[in-house]
This record gives structure tokens, C-alpha cells and sequence, in this order.
């Protein structure tokens, strides 16, 4: 679907305004403001590069469409990627951006709030949601001085746990750029070979895509942590090159209309000695374990033992976070914030729902680490890409 | 400089130090948290891709060092990249990544301010900053009640205006990155190619670099908007096919070390029309006008002034923001939200300092923009790249 218009139909929009005017309604929530952009576009299928200015959607009960609020040189973006009505696009002046405090963005939001007749209603806002800041709620309770603020945190993510089969559709989409990301990364990491030079081949099969379609930017960039630093999942590539018995760890995500499918796999420069070969064989069985075990009515902290248990009866023992609900994201993230595969998350995982599982065992000297993303099926569950789940030589 | 190590020396990190901490001083700010991920790695180095969880930097004028405060697998990541001693890392437990709201991140970076000996002191939170919740301020105060909390947002950002010698290597070395992707993206797009395949050949030089040293990932994702789009500068690429008689404006920046060197220009599908090459005559006797008037003395908004005498004396009449200062940056932004080239900003230009100007000119169908990044020299001003300053045909 090329071009620039929501990549949903409108039933689909308004089926998911309906079940988060529900949640609403069951939290005495008569207005939300959602700022977390994959919030934005969840509902109103808003997409652009905006997000680095204060933004957000009003999403009232009492109204039939949702209002987007931002930025005037965005607000052409609004009509043209949203389902909403252009009288449902309203945009501050420039003159609001990166501005002494006397001119904030929220004293034109708290305006557009007063003239939907909402200044007296309860006000969900999402406290801890990235570009959320201190303040943006400060103003926004300045200026709504009858609005009773409570904290509406994660409730639109609740919503979009269980997916679609257009979205299934588009993170399927996601996964087969996944793969070939994967095997653009295996196939160029080497000997000699700059981190650089490996992201470069990673990232443009992720923007490039497959042949059907080209792929969206993911929300985060691919990460290769190599050598010593198998340790340190999240530093980003340098110049260094490759050498003779590093192990590597990529883990990327193909992305479709902001729809991801991450997927991690480690490599080894050089081919890997028994006992790192032997750690891999204990991630994969692992792994394979947990994917036995997630199936509709199962709790989340129960697909976590399932790892638990291989590894224990290797000798290892930890209780860590292995997995999280994903899909729809913008930068820094495309986890959900909502179930976590890990002791103590009792989230009953049902049919549709789509994790990333993430396992992996670090050593002094190396880690291995190896995913999948997977829906949960009727009856179990089913990973989205097709990728030999095992070590790599490099 | 290859591998994970800071990319300045400890005297450059200490220099930065000591005129935050005078700063500080004069705003009656005895310690500073820090949340802004560019003023944690301009002040100790650190990087990585962990801005997605909390974290942040204390800063205490009592305190040699700062400390940083992040997630327990991101430990290793800042013991690696900063000039901190290793007992100046502080972790929280992966139980309060994404947890219900009864553990937070914030919790533990109090108990920091504690150990410290800091929780009745003044402390400065940036309230506006990317990633500074409105929860992450609730729990930092419910957690440090004796503390005087005040607005510190930009203190540091004021700090980053005027570049050292060594960041404006670095922005020199963007730059070059930058003159080679959007030479990629000019060879590229063409009637019948995709917006994906131009975003993919881009993105793949500004990862790759050139043949000297690799790029870092852009704060911001190569824009494009192309064909009627031209006017909403945000949007993302599709899979839509350039076409005869599109108009694209290409912005991107390359990135060395996270120092950012931003660059626009228009290229038009098969050529243009005498109407958008006389449109683009405009933008460049405008942007050179600026480039004239830009030397240490001259207020920002005169800057822009400079732009604004061009145009009117052709008939259009449009007073906004054209550009602003930039530098080291993370996703969503590069740049520092702190002076921009617009009327009313009278911040004084000093040599040093680094600028992108962005002017432009929209109408129905088409706009048109061409953009430089600049640094203020002792006498007038430098472009950070080298290329040619006009309307280009692809």
C-alpha cells in the first residue's frame, strides 16, 4: 500500500477508539491524552518524524473522533496520514517550539481541551510515557486548573496487546525483512570487517526491505555488541573491526508501517570453541521450551520458568526478564510496556497476543543470545520469522 | 579512534564539568540530575541505546564526579564509555524496567542522592527534557521531600552552545559524511525508483561513511518529502515511486561520535520548472545572505533578518524560526533547543558556535528548501560541508 495514507481502514481505527473509550469508562476516564506517539497513531494513525516536539491526541467519550494536537508544520502530515476529520487536526504556531518557557505547547492543547467544553472533566494523562515530560503535565494542570488529572499510564498499551489480523499481517511483513536483515548481518560480519560497515548492510536491508515491499525504520537501531562487550547489550557500532574469536550478538527488527519483528542471533568470527557452542545448544533448548509452553490461558511468569528450568538443570540459575509484549513503535522503543516474560507477571497471554523472547547466558569473556517474536496462536504459538534458530560462523 | 572507549579526553569532560558546575552556581543549584541522554554523554561520555528505561547523571557541585545512575545491564556500557571511576556507576535491578508503578527507576536514583548525602540540597531536574516524565519528577519529589527542587532544563544544553576544538573535528567529520549521503540520495532517486530504495542507499552512507571512518546513527531518520508532500517536512518514506516532475527534499545529517552535521537540499525529478528554479534562486540568495551576516556580536534574530530582507524584496513575507543550534544529539533530535535563528531570539552569536539553517519556501504543490550548517569563526562564519548550494535534478 505506497503512499502516505493510514495503512488500516477506518473499521479498524474506530474498533480501537471503541475498546479504549471502554477502558476509559471502567477507569472514570471522561477524557485521555495520549502523548506516547505509538499511542497517537494506534488510534488515529498518525505517522511522521514529530515526535521531538510536544504532540498528542485528545480522545474524548463525549466525542465521536479523537482531536490531534500538534505542531503547524505538521499538521498537513496529520490530514494526510490519519482517518480523522481536518477539522479534528488543530496546530500551534511555530512560535511554541523549543520556546522560553512563557509559550509552551500545552497552553494551545489545554485551549483546544476548553473548546471541546472538557476543562471540567477527568483527565487521563500517561505519566511515564516517553515525551511525557515534567513539564508538559505541569502546564497542562496550570492551564485545566477544573480538570481532575488522574494517571492513565499504559492504558491505550493494554489495548493494542492483542493484534489485529491486519497488523499480524504487517508484522508477518516485518519478520521477512527481519530475515534478510539477519543474513545481510551474518554474511558481512568477518574478519577485518568494520562494526560499521556490518550496521550499514543491516540497516539497508531493513530500509530497503524485500522485493514486495521496502521496510520502515525500526525504532531502534541494530545492535552487534561483540568481543568483550557481549555484556553491554546496548552499545551501538564503532569502527572497530571484527576479529578472530569474537563472538557477536545481532539483534535487529525488520519494521512494517511501524510494526516490528525483532529478532536476535550470535555469530562467531572465526567458528565458535565447545564451550560457547555448548551455551548455545542450553539458549536454544531453552528457547525452544518456551516456545512449547505459550499458549492462550498460560501466565506470562509461566513461559519465563519454562526457560528457568532448562537452564537450572544445567547448573544456572537466574530469574530475569526473557520477553516482552511488542508491535506498533517509534524510537527509543518498540516494546509495549505492558506483559513481561519474567517471575511474578501474571498477564494470561490470549490468542493474537505478540511477544519478542529474548533469552540469553553471559560468561566473563562471551554471551549468547538468541530470539524470537512470536503470536500466540489458538493453541500455542507460532514464531514470525523463519530463521535457523542456532549459532553462526562468521 | 576506534572501540567504546569516551572520544575525549578527561581534561575536555572536566572543562564541561566545571562550567556546568558554575552554572550551578549562579542559579543557586547545588546538585543536578541530568536526564537529557546528550547531557549525559556530554558530560561523561556515556552511550548507548538505553535512553528507552530511565536513567540520568547526578551531578554535585560537593562531588568531584558525577555519577551515573541506569540499568543493571547497561553498568558495564558506562564503565566502558565514560572517564567515570568504576564506583561511579550506580545499577537498579531489571525488577524495575517496565514494572507496575510500585517499583521505579527513580526510587533507586534517590536513594543515589541519599547515599550521597544530598537529599536536603537544591536540586535541578530538566523539566522539559526527552525522557523526564511527569512520573519520573512525582517519584524523584514523593522520594526526596527535604530536597528544593527547581527548573534546570537547558542548563547544560546553554553549556553545549560553544564547540571545542575536538566536537567540531567530529562535526567536520559528520559533515563529509553528510556531502556523501546526499550525493547518494541525488544518484538514487529517479522516476520509478522507491522512496524505501533512496531512504535504504542513504541511510547505508551515512552507517558506512567514508573511506576514513564509519558514521553513527542520525538522531533523525533521512527525510524526504516528495511530490505534493514537499510541504510536510516530517513525513517518513514509503513504497511509493518517485515520478517525472516530483519535486524531493532531501534532509539528513551525518554523525561522528554523535556530533551531527544536518543538510538539506531539493532535487527535482526530471528537472524543473522555470517557476521552482526561480523559487530556489530565492532560498539560495536568502541562505547566503544569512551566511554573510552570521559572525560573533550579531544576535540570532538578525540572522534571520538577513533572510527576511531577501524574501520580502520579492514579494513574500514569512517571519519564523529558520534554523538553531545543534551539535551531539539522541533520537528524536539534534538539536540543542536552545538558540534559534527566528525574530525575538536575541542570544548573541560567539565564535564556536554551530548552527543549522534551514530556510525555506512552500506553495500549493511544491516547496522548496536548501539548508548549511554552520560554525561561527573569529570574523564571520564557515559551512560544515562542502556542497554545492542550488536546486539539483535527479
Amino acid at each position: 500500500m505506497p503512499g502516505h495514507g493510514p495503512p488500516f481502514d477506518e473499521r479498524e481505527y474506530r474498533s480501537r477508539l471503541q475498546r479504549t473509550k471502554d477502558r476509559m469508562a471502567e477507569a472514570g476516564i471522561d477524557v485521555l491524552f495520549c502523548s506516547d506517539p505509538s499511542n497517537m497513531n494506534y488510534l488515529s494513525g498518525y505517522d511522521g518524524w514529530s515526535f521531538y516536539v510536544h504532540q498528542g491526541l485528545i480522545v474524548s467519550r463525549e466525542h465521536d473522533q479523537p482531536v490531534w494536537v500538534g505542531r503547524d508544520m505538521d499538521a498537513k502530515g496529520a490530514r494526510v496520514t490519519t482517518w480523522l476529520d481536518d477539522d479534528h487536526v488543530r496546530a500551534y504556531g511555530d512560535d511554541h517550539v523549543h520556546s522560553p518557557v512563557d509559550k509552551h505547547p500545552m497552553d494551545f492543547v489545554a485551549g483546544v481541551v476548553e473548546d471541546m467544553g472538557l476543562a471540567d472533566r477527568t483527565l487521563g494523562v500517561e505519566m511515564d510515557a516517553y515525551y511525557y515530560t515534567a513539564r508538559t503535565h505541569q502546564r497542562l494542570q496550570d492551564n485545566l486548573p477544573e480538570a481532575d488529572f488522574v494517571d492513565a499510564d499504559l492504558l491505550v498499551n493494554w489495548v493494542r496487546c492483542v493484534k489485529s489480523d491486519a497488523e499480524l499481517e504487517y508484522m508477518e511483513q516485518a519478520a521477512k525483512i527481519s530475515e534478510a536483515a539477519m543474513q545481510a548481518g551474518i554474511d558481512t560480519i568477518g574478519e577485518g570487517v568494520t562494526e560499521a560497515d556490518a550496521a550499514a548492510e543491516i540497516y539497508h536491508t531493513l530500509v530497503d526491505g524485500v522485493e514486495a515491499f521496502g521496510g520502515d525504520y525500526p525504532s531502534i537501531v541494530p545492535l552487534m555488541p561483540s568481543g568483550d562487550n557481549t555484556g553491554t547489550p546496548h552499545l551501538t557500532w564503532t569502527d572497530r573491526e571484527f576479529q578472530q574469536g569474537d563472538p557477536v550478538i545481532i539483534e535487529l527488527a525488520g519494521c512494517r508501517h511501524r510494526y516490528h519483528s525483532p529478532l536476535a542471533r550470535t555469530t562467531y568470527v572465526g567458528g565458535a570453541p565447545d564451550d560457547v557452542q555448548e551455551t548455545a545448544d542450553i539458549v536454544v533448548e531453552g528457547l525452544n521450551a518456551v516456545l512449547d509452553t505459550a499458549e492462550p490461558g498460560v501466565t506470562a511468569e509461566t513461559v519465563e520458568r519454562a526457560w528457568r528450568d532448562v537452564i537450572s538443570s544445567y547448573g544456572i540459575e537466574k530469574a530475569e526478564r526473557i520477553g516482552y509484549s511488542m508491535g506498533l513503535g517509534y524510537p527509543p522503543d518498540w516494546g509495549e510496556h505492558t506483559a513481561s516474560l519474567r517471575p511474578k507477571d501474571e498477564t494470561v497471554l490470549e490468542e493474537n497476543m505478540t511477544f519478542h523472547v529474548i533469552p540469553g547466558l553471559w560468561f566473563d569473556d562471551y554471551g549468547v543470545e538468541i530470539s524470537e517474536s512470536f503470536k500466540v496462536t489458538s493453541n500455542g504459538c507460532e514464531t514470525l520469522a523463519d530463521f535457523p534458530r542456532q549459532l553462526f560462523t562468521s
